[in-house]
């Protein structure tokens, strides 16, 4: 029985190809996204194109037990989940706090923040009693600095990261490896990104990042530093790190 | 009309103490608590015993509307609100994640984190129409770090830190001033570090720290610090700030 | 006998404003500047033309015993030193590598951090001793992040934001303040950002900021909240606080 | 003509294996230390035993010319620095600011801050005109929070990751890729470690740590950390990241 890498949150851009990645390091990969089934569809295949192990689950977050049936269902039908990718979160775009609703603020909140409480709540236990497990969460530079216009994303990703560090005291020792990974910079991923600016722009923005895009973060590249942090033995874990592209600022220059 | 000096989370520590500060210097206090009406009215009695302007109100920030309804009510019936105190948290002590439930967790996030969120929903725009206005939260250590046991506070706090930084990008250049006051050690406040620690204990942990008690944070001592952000000139606004007594080791010390 | 209030680097700037302040709280300012015995004398006269008390030095603290010196003999011959305002940088504006020296690299060290380092070494013994002590450091946005053509100015304030952590540590418990002041923005000082600009250039300046230039931090209003941080009981101190103009960005945003 | 892995600072615990675990990657390892030719040899002999390529220098990187001078050398008789591993620093243990000399707090400086300066000012330009490069330095908790007695090593350190920094702005984009790695705990290393708690003690310690020793920082795991940046592609590098034990604290919780 292979173990599992539990992706929530896998689109076509960091989650799906972080999910395909850990697949070809031998892990059957659960990739869990909460709409566009044929295109979840086509990231299974892709992996089982490969030679690659991996189901697909529909499933929207912000339901009452969607995420702890899910869990319960993979760890008594298809493996014990060694490693969670934790990519979920509720980038709205820059408003005003006028244009930002309670509802908002709240599934903010409510994706970002508690889906990740949730999903240690459900899986610590069993990682714990296992002595090992990898969570790794893909964040952003919101965590860090709230910029005007992000008044409900800042306030998720920054909860989440003390999270990720209030879960990292109590369970490191316990052989459970919780990394905060740092995405500070324009991601090539056309689910996210490409949504928001528009398919036309998108391809105009990648084009100007130059020909082989790698002025955008590459889902591809990055999913190599997932992996290394999966694998680090633990005499030597890193907690928080982060991403960028060469050719991008940081997020505290100017 | 004297401008107000709203206080969310009005106990007989901090925010108590600094509300009868600002009365002093020429605010009406609007002091607000979820219970103990008897206390509340000592408070007010207090402020009126100086011959200062207060008024009290029980108040469950976490019902729907209670916020928004007495902001209405104050600045319709009592003056403008010129500076906020935002001094609610929901911190439970040390728990296990296991001993953290759903409810609590978001409890902590209600209170600490959408409870501002609403305040400045309701008064961000008027302050931002009359060009002035003064936020000043309470914050804590677990906004800037999350220790074991700290699930639903670190990822309130933290949250609501990122919040403060987005309210601020928007609202300072339109005159109005956010700070996020990191307490940094204990407070000498019977309601909260007393209740926690039990009448008997705390009164112990209080002379161990010394006659004067200064080993403790001392409220009307921090109070003087909140009036001083509330005066500085809109040219040297402080933003971010800590406090903790000269013989407690800041947290990021060992 | 007053006490001292020894100000380090007394331009006409932050370093002369707040000496003229906490001359007018009280204490005698001994203002200590490399050139401009000039400009020297004028502050000195205009604090004895307001009724206080000061006097003058000129002193390059970059060479060997100048600063040992001078503390002794004010300590010898004016009074108890209770207030240093630390306020030495070098400055020398956006460089490449190529552009910036071994010898100016050095002399931002020397300046910024070995300075301070040597003035602890002669003050802290003598606090230590009366128990009490205020030592006020200004510090720069390059002290947190360090931005392109920063190489001397970054390293030099980042390591002495650590080194006021280190004092602070040992000496906060003696009684000792030691605060590290965040100037975030560009600070209305014909001297520092009057001499970078060139005379012209800075008038035109302060006009875009605005009639009243409050779009500039202003010494006057700033040193007020030096004068607060001294002033603060030992049951409430601050570390670290940041300052800036309403309407400057702060530098975690974009 | 194989690539270069320059390691400046490579004794028997992260330098070394650093060096060696390139060396396995293909490139031609030069290691500098300052003592101990003995030791060097040995390192530089097991290299070649397992068919690898390496070089050692003895050089005190406080001399006038000494890195400069081994730069060259290197670049003309070896090959192309593509890596540097800048691995000095001056941990003199705890000291209190009396027991801190002005002489100490200068080398602290000079071996960890203005050491990777000089090295910068002679790589940079070569890397640049290369397209390529990669800079790893590694650091310590000291860089980002001062406790007490890390007076020298604290300042000298925080002063290092802001000039990491600066590099970072001004070469990220020119393809030179820098990073610093915090090194949040005790390594199990003889040179360092082992020599400032003596032969018996350290063992002691070891042991205490686990049979395995996992308790302590392992250079040999942690070299594959610093192997996977160097392997970053550059549309997903990283600037920061901590490194540390499992079952030890990370520096923000208490």
């Amino acid at each position: 029985m292979k173990p599992v890498c539990l992706v929530m949150g896998a689109g076509a851009g960091i989650g799906g190809t972080v999910g395909a990645r850990f697949a070809r390091e031998g892990y059957h990969s659960v990739l869990c996204r909460r709409s566009d089934g044929e295109g979840l569809e086509k990231l299974v295949a892709d992996i089982h194109a490969e030679g690659h192990s991996a189901t697909g689950f529909l499933l929207n977050a912000a339901d009452e037990g969607a995420i702890e049936d899910r869990i319960d269902a993979v760890e008594s039908e298809i493996g014990p989940i060694e490693v969670v990718v934790y990519n979920l979160g509720a980038q709205i775009g820059d408003r005003t706090l006028q244009d930002t609703s309670y509802k908002q603020f709240e599934m903010g909140w409510r994706l970002a923040t508690f889906g990740l409480f949730r999903v240690a709540k459900s899986v610590c236990p069993r990682m714990e009693e296992r002595g090992k497990g990898t969570i790794l969460v893909t964040s952003a530079t919101a965590a860090v600095r709230g910029n005007a216009g992000q008044h409900s994303h800042a306030a998720a990703m920054g909860g989440r990261r003390m999270l990720c560090q209030t879960l990292n005291a109590q369970f490191a020792p316990k052989g459970i490896h919780v990394a905060h990974v740092l995405i500070d910079g324009p991601v090539d991923a056309p689910d996210t990104l490409g949504k928001m600016l528009g398919a036309e722009n998108f391809q105009k923005f990648r084009e100007a990042k130059g020909l082989e895009h790698d002025g955008l973060l590459v889902p591809r590249e990055l999913a190599e530093t997932y992996v290394h942090l999966a694998k680090q033995h633990r005499s030597a874990w890193t907690h928080e790190i982060d991403l960028r592209p060469f050719s991008d600022r940081p997020w505290w220059n100017h």
